[in-house]
């Protein structure tokens, strides 16, 4: 019998989009299970750590974004091939992630003082800088991060960019050419064409978000 | 002919450690290659994002610790036997390092104020919840984090502890006794434990530290 999956994530394209796309990508049935504001505090005691994204194996609960992601590109066959792709798919995901978690850091700041002095080294030192190599990555690369072949590395970037571009106010890939390629071709892969097509945008998604 | 390993990293026990710890085990031999701080700033140059460790295989440079773990694990027998179990071993490895990220984000705080008021905090709550966490997981999983058996997240938590005690000027595990086993399990390992009777202390490893 085929495993029943939940996910447990924000009605937010963040960390739980990868997830998401590599669902629809393997055409495996989920339960999109979407917290809104209200039901977090309640909902959050039932989370392994208390954080989002958590699947839902056969009623086993799996927190970890990364761990998730890299559990289900087995599954639906986008993962490495030997044990040095699969190493070199992690150290993009990794680099993409230092990014991630350095937007994070300003974005959830919850003190405005140092929120504000963050901004400017993020974006132009931190933003050019990890964009700079994941870019020269996928040039290297024949359009994708790791060995000219679609992997979870690709969709591990490119899931979550509604959402930094509703936390940054801009296209964050503008400039970065084969990133953005890359972006609309992970966008436009089976299954997940049709479910981005029908996702919510951002704008409705972040209250925060103003726009360009 | 056998892959040529050269580790770069500090002359630390910190994330390049369960590196360390691993190619021991698996007597694999490698080049420790310890960056002092005078050189650093050159060496830093030639790092492919500017940071370490890094692992070289056979001249190709590879950063991120947690993908150049995942990669060393599989080479040395400490990887998971199934996709189930990669997955627990992930999420093990992912919540200890969410725990090694916050007190990074509070050694390395280089405003005095800022990082002061994180001290409380770590100590309070970030400490006791995710070292609770993971000690719950090594209970209820036969002294060790995943399936009653040594994988890679064992190596992965308990190798940078000296570090982590120099960090915090305690034994910072005191309290978890499932926790403290394991690590002496750990650092017992045939080859580890050779190499820990010959490692440096890690008061003279860190300056900073004053002891208990």
């Amino acid at each position: 019998m085929a495993p029943v999956y939940k996910l447990h994530y924000f009605h937010l394209a963040g960390l739980g989009e990868p997830i998401r796309y590599m669902l629809h990508y393997g055409g495996v049935p989920f339960e999109d299970i979407r917290i809104g504001a209200k039901e977090w505090p309640e909902h959050k005691k039932k989370m392994p750590l208390g954080t989002m994204p958590v699947l839902e194996v056969d009623g086993v609960m799996y927190p970890q974004s990364r761990a998730i992601c890299r559990f289900l590109a087995g599954r639906v066959g986008l993962a490495g091939a030997d044990d040095e792709e699969c190493l070199r798919i992690d150290v993009a995901v990794e680099t993409f992630n230092d990014l991630r978690a350095a937007v994070a850091d300003w974005f959830y700041d919850a003190n405005p003082d140092t929120k504000a002095a963050k901004l400017e080294p993020l974006l132009d030192k931190t933003l050019p800088f990890y964009l700079g190599k994941l870019e020269a990555m996928v040039k290297a690369n024949g359009g994708h991060l790791v060995n000219g072949k679609l992997t979870w590395a690709d969709v591990y970037l490119c899931a979550p960019m509604t959402w930094f571009d509703a936390m940054l106010r801009r296209r964050v890939l503008e400039g970065y050419p084969a990133l953005e390629a890359l972006r609309r071709r992970v966008d436009a892969l089976p299954g997940v064409a049709e479910y981005v097509a029908g996702r919510q945008s951002a704008e409705k998604l972040c209250p925060r978000f103003i726009g360009p």
